[in-house]
């Protein structure tokens, strides 16, 4: 089986320093942090970027500081997030596919996203994706429910995104698809032969699914964006704690941890 | 099995005359629409109104004299849209659920509905099913992805939506869940025992989907709305016509079909 | 899709003239309801032949005649089944083989037939399967539970069994897989693209599972061997009307019934 | 989610000692093993006997020491195997049933195993089962093929078997089921609420079945029976070895392990 991919997303949109100590908010924490998380076996991370006040931004300037500082440190892929927070525009959201990074996250359609809309209509996604092939930037294609992957096969079909695709699943968003393994599973059979996968579960679902990933062949998100806790009530110390464990479990199932360079090869990347 | 119950959705909000010269658009032709798909073996009509020009309307009025007129007719269980056109605001939408019909639809959720977006967001489906439940009226919870039953289960944890629960499955919709065989039974096996389902299969997928449905003890959704041919390139002389061809197959297939007054039983509907 | 491959089990090795007056027993019966099957959309018959007390034989000359009798009358495709009945040895089973039909039944595995067991063990599906394809002969590949399909693929890949592969998932029988239309759908996700496939649904589960085969480009088998009645507690009259409503529902459906010819080219047949 | 019960099969019908030199042969050195399987969180044995010779014998006498000397340094639960090896008569197979175990396994048809025949008539299994009912026995019921646990719910309705059922889904025999997750997934679907279920998955799927089990609520079994290895191309040590890994695996990802007496509680034994 193919080496594990471990992606941390490591601050996210919505979560805050009151209900997690150990967010990482400014670039040099967010370096730091994709630091520890290197060193705990982790090959990507997945970034939000914050302004001064710790609130979501998606600032061409922030991410640019954040990207140098993390190379600075170590040679992890960063993959910044177009999603931002549910009420950037999407100008705002596109900023960071002008860095070029290797990777960056593209989402497949709209749905609920508890009180709020997480909006990509299909013009919109167009946009990103053709930035994003002209850029060279490989887009890590987010699927909220069954039918994004449907939008991401008439997509590739088009030519507007490239194949083999990557995609990241994220279960247990409330008002998207739930996070049950069955749930992973009926993902997973949707996806062409040649495709790559993570999955992000959202809370409790972050570590059974992503348990499920090892064992499929898939890949793994883990970290503070999509999960606070280390275990019920407990909250994680770190990001890289997280790392560490699927690190854990992934060797104890006899699956080996892919280096940075060794996830390019995976995933297809120039770096 | 129990009977089949076929619901005719006669009119739709997209389509037009011009791509459907028998498409019913005032109320005494959406009526008259209803009365043949009554004799054809139909038992509910899902109603969209237009106004005079044709365009989209949820006006009370408009739908108070349909509703009038259908009943002059036959006794067929109305059920109004309140999804209406993706441009209405949720204040128009809801209009038709104050003439308190048996049943009327309720929207699980935001998806793309190709180049618009579908929005029902929680609070506004809260709202919606609230007023519902004050009148009497049984939702039809149209589910176009499999997270909106999600949705609706945690809805109903809370109490929002009463049980035994009736899901549409809308599939087929471009921007949303395919209409793939393993895409309705995966929607199938994720509702809880004791649910009653219908499915409405978009374009090509509506007779297939319909079929499957007669011979999982589901129920079926036909008509212009969802799909406005009889067979490849061969326009459907009528809604009616839609309907006979299932009520034939149901039969053929030795599966009854349902009375409106069967099927208010089968709904647990209170006219 | 694919035009449709109507295949009639005339007769079998279990049912009896008392369950069934108009069983085809004879060389004679058996080629005179091969075409009148053939006339009505049928371009395939799986034949099991009977003894003159009606018993179920497998002598090489009783298939000789079938063979010559039925092709005397038409092109349908003959399939003489290498199953036979329970108590057959492999030796006798394996006689109409000799005959180098273009295609032969070829059970996949073990498993518990009612109160008898039907035998196939690995040692045995390998000598079929060789002097199947010394003949040339190409297998129907019988599948009574999903494990026989993993031991085809196991078969395929040691070249015991040539690619593509044809299937004929033969569910309901008591003592191996049921037939719902989860059951059908799970084994046509476990067979690899470029296969074709047929569906046998014992008893009440023949029309259902042919129905569902025909939305999902798979094809058929109906008649006597599976089930004898046509609708519930009403015997059919022959194979023959059996066939007539599967062309009659494919049709309406929208798709067209393969004659013998076209169903040699879907399943690769050297004629 | 409940706590874990692990199943220790120590010895099987097929392993030799050239395979495992630590296999388990003797009442004593299979007792010494379930003993330090129990030190390492296990809750229950399932043993086959093996004669002076190292054979396999399903004798009543060595069963009997069997179970006493495990019941002489703990409090394990005792699950004898009623399945003995392929060539056991149904007569000496029933043996330790007389022992009136807490629980004993009933095979729930018939398969290939590799190139021998697991022979399980309908007939035999009534017997088997009817056996057990009547000395209080519960029965593990180990299912090779989803058609297995069809045969089971047909035994259920005619009261030859008591409700809620105990499931063991013995996956990737040679012959039957494979041991995808896919596989699993779909026989946990297939089982009633209400019913508890084991998973052995043999060879190199033992292991991620296992953890798919932790994951989804299921229980798990381990053992020289299924599997000799530690990892790819390591011997395990011991038996224990193989229990410390899950006991390990299954508090890492927050779930912890039944002692026999919380075991019995969850399988509904009485002692
Ligand atoms: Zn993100
Ligand atoms: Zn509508
Ligand atoms: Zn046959
Ligand atoms: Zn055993």
């Amino acid at each position: 089986m193919e080496k594990l991919i471990i992606t941390a997303c490591l601050t996210g949109a919505e979560v805050t320093r009151e209900q997690q100590p150990n967010l990482p908010l400014t670039p040099d924490e967010i370096a730091e942090a994709a630091y520890e998380c290197y060193l705990a076996g982790c090959s990507m991370v997945h970034v939000h970027a914050r302004d001064k006040d710790g609130n979501p931004t998606q600032d061409y300037e922030v991410y640019k500081q954040i990207k140098e500082k993390i190379e600075a440190k170590c040679n992890i892929i960063f993959q910044p997030s177009t999603g931002g927070a549910t009420w950037h525009t999407p100008q705002q959201r596109m900023q960071p596919i002008e860095l070029s990074p290797e990777m960056a996250t593209l989402s497949m359609g709209t749905c609920n996203f508890a009180d709020d809309v997480f909006m990509n209509t299909e013009e919109n996604i167009k946009i990103f994706a053709n930035r994003m092939n002209e850029l060279g930037v490989k887009p890590e294609l987010e699927c909220f429910e069954k039918g994004m992957i449907d939008t991401a096969l008439r997509f590739a079909k088009k030519g507007i995104i490239n194949t083999p695709m990557h995609f990241d699943f994220v279960l247990g968003v409330p008002g998207a698809m739930g996070g049950e393994l069955r749930d992973l599973l009926y993902m997973v059979e949707s996806i062409p032969a040649g495709s790559t996968w993570t999955v992000a579960g959202v809370g409790r679902y972050q570590l059974p699914l992503n348990m499920a990933a090892i064992m499929l062949g898939g890949h793994v998100r883990t970290g503070f964006e999509d999960n606070i806790y280390y275990s019920k009530g407990v909250l994680a110390k770190s990001n890289a704690q997280l790392v560490e464990r699927l690190a854990r479990l992934s060797r104890e199932f006899g699956r080996e941890v892919a280096t940075p360079d060794e996830a390019r090869v995976i995933l297809g990347l120039k770096k």
